[in-house]
C-alpha cells in the first residue's frame, strides 16, 4: 500500500506511544516490555492496523506486534489505538525479524495480503519465500506459526509450494475464507475488507514448524 | 463416469489378456507377472484408459496396473491395448487395494479426476479421505507417491487437508496445470481433454509419504 506522506508522520512517530522507538533494543526483552508472559504474536505488514487493533481489543490475553515499513501508514494505524497495552507498533521491515526477536520469542506471524510480486524475478522478494520462511523459523518458537491470508492466486499456489519444500505442516488450507467455517471468527483487514465486497475469494492456510524435530 | 453395458463387455473381460483375472491372487507376485522387477505405478480410477496406456507407451521401463471399477468401461479401455507387456488391467475398486498388493509392491498411485462427492456426508468415499491414504501407505514402498489431479476446487482444497493431516510431504502443487510449467509432460485423460478445452483450470499436486519415518 502505497500513500502520500502526511504532514503529520514525522510527529506521530516520535510522540505516539504505541509506536516503539530503537525497537532492536527489545530483542530478547519484550516480555519484560508488555510485562507479563502472554504469548507474542506479530504481523508483518500491518497496513493501517485494522486487523492487528481488533485483535489485540479481542484477544487480551496476547500480545501483538505491528511491523510495517511505510512511515505514513503505520502512522495512521498508531492513531487509531486507544487502551491496548497488549499493542505495540513498529516501523520496521520483515528482513530485520532476528534484529527484533531472540529465538522462540515469538508464537505466531501474521502475513496478510502480502506484496505478491508476481515477477519471476521478484520471487525473493515474497514474504513467503523459503529464505523468508527461514527467517521466520529463526526467531519462532518450538512450535511456531504463520497464519497466511491473500487474494492472490499465484502467490497462494507458491507459498504452498514454499512451506511443503521447507518442511512446515499446513492445515486449514481454505480457497474461500468468507464461506467457509473460518468466515466468523475472521478479522478483516482495509485490503480485504474492499475486495471481498467485490466477492473475491480469499486464500488462507496456517503453518506450522516443529523446531525440535531433528 | 456411467456408461451403458455394451453387449461385449462381458467377452472382452474373459478374453482379453490385459485384463488380469482372479487378480488378488496376483498379490505379492506382480513382478513376476510383469517377468522383470521395474516400478509398478498404479492408476485408480482409469476410466477408457487414455491416461494409462499413452503412460504405458512412453515409458516402458515402469509396469502400469489400472484400476477401474466399472466392468463396461474397463472393456473399452482393454480394446485400446495393444503389445504392451508393461500393462496390466483390473476391474477391482480402490478399497480393495491391500488385497492386491504387499506393502512395498507399488510406488506410485495416480487419483485422476476422481469422483468429488461433494456432499459433506459423503467425504470418507472421496478417494483422498484420510482413510484412503492410509490404505495406500500400506500397499506404497518405503517413499511412496500419489500423483493427484482434478478440476474440482473443493476437492483440491479437501484433499490438500488430507495429505497434510495424514503427514504426507506435497510438492509440484499447482492451481492451472495446462498453463504451467508441467503441462509439456503432462498426459491427458479423455476427461481432462474435454475439460481442459472449455478453459478450467486444472489442479495437481505430488505427494510422497516416507514410510520409514519414525
Amino acid at each position: 500500500m502505497r500513500m502520500r506522506k502526511k504532514h503529520w508522520t514525522e510527529q506521530e512517530l516520535q510522540t505516539n506511544p504505541y509506536i516503539i522507538k530503537q525497537a532492536t533494543e527489545k530483542k530478547g526483552n519484550w516480555f519484560a516490555y508488555f510485562e507479563n508472559d502472554n504469548d507474542i504474536y506479530v504481523e508483518i505488514g500491518c497496513g493501517k492496523g485494522n486487523f492487528i487493533i481488533e485483535n489485540a481489543k479481542r484477544y487480551t490475553n496476547i500480545n501483538f506486534i505491528a511491523l510495517e515499513r511505510q512511515a505514513s501508514v503505520i502512522a495512521v494505524a498508531a492513531r487509531k489505538v486507544e487502551n491496548l497495552p497488549n499493542l505495540a507498533l513498529v516501523c520496521d521491515n520483515a528482513a530485520l525479524l532476528s534484529d527484533l526477536f531472540e529465538k522462540g520469542e515469538i508464537k505466531r506471524i501474521y502475513l496478510n495480503f502480502s506484496d505478491p510480486w508476481p515477477k519471476k524475478g521478484h520471487a525473493k522478494r515474497r514474504l513467503t519465500h523459503r529464505t523468508f520462511l527461514q527467517s521466520y523459523r529463526d526467531v519462532l518458537g518450538e512450535k511456531g506459526e504463520v497464519f497466511f491470508k491473500t487474494d492472490n492466486k499465484q502467490l497462494f499456489e507458491f507459498s504452498l509450494n514454499e512451506f511443503c519444500a521447507d518442511k512446515w505442516e499446513l492445515s486449514h488450507v481454505c480457497f474461500d475464507l468468507h464461506n467457509s467455517e473460518y468466515a466468523e471468527q475472521n478479522i478483516m483487514t482495509e485490503y480485504e475488507q474492499k475486495f471481498s465486497e467485490k466477492g473475491m475469494s480469499i486464500y488462507r492456510l496456517e503453518a506450522r514448524y516443529n523446531n525440535m524435530k531433528i
